[in-house]
């Protein structure tokens, strides 16, 4: 444990009290609607979310980065800073790594993740940046690209990832790739994305049998004119053309403005192709702010269409939960700790919701009691229950309370050593 | 003729000398760029844009509906209305009609558009309107009603549609309907997603053998919190599950900002299911502006598509083109004519994108050289070509300065009745 | 009281125990963060929203209206269902009139208000749809148009508008225009908007001492390419031209997507020009959905700032609150109840943020807990805090539960005969 | 001259004869629009655009930066470019600089410029980003801080951006600012806002009284939640607050999705605070692709308010024109190149424009007639005009061909060394 678990217990001490009390008329209000308490902590406490090793370094624009202080060096310090998330929070249990940023020996990587008490999620790829020795350019693209040899680099990479998975437990690779084009006519749309087809196939073609393969689409940025993989719509081509293991994963902030993304959920649910999530929140674009910050009600209404296919048990139904955000101006651990009990926050919202109810609005198109049944389990305060489940599982009752008592990041400040600013991309 | 040939006569004579003079200069400046002036002029002669009946009647919106003189009183008032478009302009052969609105008697409509050197497009259905004495109202929905006796109304209607079309030599089905929601949780997103597959599989199942159904997608409007098939992604699911004569029909004001439309073009030109367009423009949501009004260059990119699709003969590839915009400052007749020159400007611009060139430029991540290319043909004043075109067809040079010398809006107006201005649906 | 008064105390008596307990059990928390409950229960016994007089009849769109049963025929049907909404949840003692909607002997329309115990907020003028007998016509624009007679027209109405308000008690008009363009070059940008300041300073000349006058922002509807008044930059300058009895009305529905309301609303009360609210929801447009239904977060984030500016006592605070919503799918009394309460929900949590803890963090720059600060009020559950406040106001614990055991909308059905659908402005 | 002049005037040669023909023709055409084509080409001729320094370099995004061969090392090597800029298109005269990016000694900066016969446009300051060694950090907001030493900073940088200017002979400083925030709560929008009056004031205090101050106004980036100076409203308060030297700057890809920004631009000179621009094209956000490449009838509406300003001669109308991309895929010297002829297209484009006729259009509410009387003007291909005034001004009639055909990329990439790949702001 990274934090002295003492000072855990002691910061849980003045809280108890006050906790015991508000889970107790919470469920005495809970009972009166017919829901038990205990059920619903018992869900939030087995529920998790992937924290992205990138995750706790400071994010950046392309206009600058300013890092914060005691900045994470390399993976190790990365696994160790997220098991300070999940030792306070208990709720992201797993890392998932991004290669070949956290390129390191397999061996070494399951070791001390074990020692912390960590799993692997998925694995991400990078085919948007150069590395340095790098042979061929991403520039002009990767799995896309014009030239087959750059392709098959692009593709190579990515069955690289699926190796260094294997050896350390992970299950799953997601693809995210930058292609695209910044001007009208640099692309043939349909030559552009029948090169994608063909390499997505060759990394499919190696996927171990008991893995899933998640691709990401996205509407802009890094290509400004146009994306290969923009929306859902082409998402969902991606997982048909490559078969059953392949899935289309959502990022909350990769979408059109207005778009009403839980409905895609829905759709994607639906017809059995649901990979997974990338939580953040965003009010322009692919903001990457923490999740549930600027609209907790979509989150919600994500999560109402996750618990709606739980509940009836839609075929296929496993999505993989992931945070993916940058920390721009808070710490990095802060931030992720507190967006992870967003996430158990929408869903615990979203078990309270009188399923039977809606449904017999719906049937009735008794609109505004239907609405009026989501917005009672929303506005459901519900943080007790969170607190207590963080409680017994040996969590913090007040995670960022418990962390700042704790003083993590000047003690890591005084071993890791400052990092200086960083410029952008545009100089 | 509506109008009077002697009179268009006098006025091309007026302006033959000058166009000749223009189409002789411009074909000589594309001569140096290898290519045949007579050869675009001769594929924008055979190219043509139907007109929707309902588009010769002035458009509102909710709050207000400021009527012009001469409103057509009924469908034989517009197919005449339609005759001088396509008189004019030689570019809208063919009239789409709308039922209920357009019902009539289908020996006499055909007559009367034989008469009037008119043909018929596609059907379109209307079950996001109750009709006086309708037994079940769709205010909760049509095809995807929780009600199963409103969902078969909704299907009889459209199988109505196929009836009325094929008595009158029509030869498709385009069904776009209002459903969706205006409150989260007012409608399960996937049991109604199921109710309207079903209802759209009952009416494919009655679709002539030598027919095609087209659906449209659009973000929202009616519905304002959700709508049943919202973007591509569900179209194209859509005409999956229906079958090989199922295709997904693009509006090009339907769509979520910034959204890239030609990209959504390319895709299901790729994937075989991109049935046709409804043309007008927009600025902010479903404006129904005029086309090529706000973004030409976006118009042209689409074109630019429909182009290369052509080009390379891509399998199944034969899009129906249809204006579908709503008038509401200026005179129908005169938008009409100006929109369907605005279809055949694109055609023609995109005709003249050099793809041999535009291929390599691709091929060799040259985008600045690519996008000049296409802006070099974008940027050509194509107006001679599609001036002889009209010109060599019967038309007239200026379709809306012959249509105001002729007079015909005062004539109609001293015929039909004054229409008082109606209140929208706020009121 | 339209609503039999025991009625509503039996509804009230079955739900008086358990509110007591929440009321008890939110105190103690509320307590132990330094707050006092009935501190802010008072404040919000003291809150009211006016109800717009339209908003009781259904809305529709441009596609159609389909109305329900009961409609109201005219102001003094919807005096009545408007002192329902008010006699269940004591939140809306004012109603906003709309003319010519509205038109009646003062006298009487006085003497009715006042019978159900109901006064009278903004006058609303309307020059954007033609009336039956109106000499010239807004097609074109109304206090914008290019004829100098259309202009006076309109000016006039609306100094007509302001001699009903004297007449009634109303001490504010509120200006909303359709003027706009639907195409590049069909207005002239600058000289519209000067015969617009024009003819609102001849407006403004005849406003009385003791007025407001409220102009409203929209960027599109039923406007397509431009309208004269299209954001709050504009509306501002509007204000400053015409003098210190003028201020900008924000309706939440008429911005620009992603936009940033709650900071327009800070900008505004700053330099003094913040008039007053539309309140509404909206996900696309204008969609007129109803009050905190999509996002409620944001509309926190709005009274944040009211409640900010009230703690300050910022100079000339004093912003006029009014619902203005379409109810297409509910009963708009019902939908109007609810609305009122999220209102006073979002003005309660607002109360609720620890505006010195969040001063203190925004002053060290400490993102993180400035924002849980606000999250933590906002996700309190302050349900019985509004429950309270109405019974010990005499309304409803449960305003739609009582609505609806009452009957209220079957009895008006009895006298109100029923309206056919009315199609929308499209047809 | 970076190039050979006989190389450019060899170029020309092959191409004398065409141009001259095509001007001849295109000339005949106008004359029957009564337009006189030499006028025209005198105006565009005197036309010129700012290039911004930082343009030359490729520009990069947050998640890479790929640089191109040859890239400038320091401002001496960028103007060098910048000259090549000129010298081919002689449309861009003037080079904006960036402090402290291009921190070099006055003296020698103003012989360099000399040297290649440019000139310096306006200074900009950069408050967004750390520089090594600088004492306090922007990682939380620069004018608008909530430490006051740290907006003394901020003040000071940007005076010394003053006497940069003062001595190399700029006479404007332009001030974009990246403060906001990235959470609801993070700042307080009213104190933020009043602390950046404070430190704009103090900058303008010590503005030249030849010179003119520029804010420029962005809706999102870096920050993504709000953003101090969001929108036009904002920054006209800002002038206004300021004084006259004060002028709001409008950058194209700076605004909301949809926003109308001709509308814009009209308001702001009709109010005698448009500062000038910032040229670049956007789909999605704030893109930086190049200049009407996206939407080039955008950029025509944009020319045609200027267009109208300057012929009816409105007071102060004197705005600075700048570019201002991220050249992410292109060389940035091909990209600059055609992005100021495109400036200068759609300026051509607006003089082409028939204003008696259109006011006509306008007060007669034709809006048929008076958007296609724009249409006529854009879609004119005026490439002849701006061939042959650069023809006459010493540039190319084709630079880009003339540019590759020099062979100067290859030229200097053999002195200055490999760049490589630099990561972006998210790691």
């Amino acid at each position: 444990m990274m934090i002295d678990t003492s000072l855990v217990a002691g910061e849980n001490e003045t809280r108890t009290a006050d906790l015991k009390r508000d889970y107790e008329t919470l469920g005495e209000r809970l009972d009166r609607r017919g829901v038990s308490i205990d059920a619903i902590k018992a869900k939030v406490a087995a529920y998790g979310v992937a924290v992205p090793s990138w995750g706790v370094g400071t994010g950046g624009t392309r206009f600058a980065r300013f890092p914060g202080k005691g900045e994470p060096r390399h993976i190790f310090d990365k696994l160790e800073d997220c098991s300070v998330i999940q030792q306070l929070t208990r709720a992201t249990p797993n890392v998932s790594l991004h290669i070949p940023w956290d390129k390191a020996d397999p061996a070494e990587l399951k070791a001390k993740a074990s020692s912390l008490g960590l799993g692997f999620d998925a694995m991400n790829s990078n085919t948007f940046q150069d590395q340095d020795g790098q042979p061929l350019s991403y520039k002009f693209g990767s799995l896309s690209h014009t030239d087959a040899g750059t392709r098959r680099q692009a593709v190579e990479h990515n069955l690289e990832c699926i190796e260094i998975g294997k050896a350390i437990g992970s299950r799953a690779l997601t693809i995210w790739i930058g292609d695209g084009s910044n001007f009208p006519g640099q692309a043939n749309f349909t030559r552009q994305f029948e090169r994608y087809l063909d390499a997505a196939k060759a990394i499919y073609a190696e996927l171990p049998d008991d893995w899933r393969l998640f691709t990401e689409h996205k509407m802009y940025e890094p290509a400004f004119y146009s994306t290969v993989v923009q929306d859902w719509g082409t998402n969902y081509m991606i997982a048909q053309e490559l078969g059953e293991k392949a899935y289309c994963l959502v990022d909350l902030g990769h979408h059109a403005p207005n778009a009403n993304i839980e409905m895609i959920v829905a759709r994607l649910i639906q017809f059995g192709k649901l990979g997974g999530f990338h939580f953040n929140d965003s009010k322009y674009g692919d903001d990457d702010l923490d999740t549930g910050s600027v609209d907790p009600y979509r989150l919600f209404l994500v999560f109402n269409e996750l618990v709606d296919a739980e509940t009836r048990k839609a075929p296929g139904f496993d999505p993989a939960h992931m945070l993916d955000q940058s920390h721009n101006v808070t710490d990095p651990i802060e931030s992720l700790m507190v967006s992870a009990m967003e996430v158990q926050r929408a869903y615990a919202q979203a078990l309270l919701v009188d399923r039977s109810a809606l449904e017999g609005f719906q049937d009735t198109n008794d609109a505004l009691m239907a609405t009026t049944t989501l917005k009672t389990a929303f506005r459901t305060d519900v943080e007790p229950i969170l607190a207590m489940a963080r409680l017994e599982n040996g969590g913090a009752i007040d995670p960022v309370a418990a962390y700042r008592s704790a003083g993590y990041r000047q003690k890591v400040a005084e071993i890791r050593p400052e990092v200086s600013g960083a410029g952008g991309g545009i100089v």
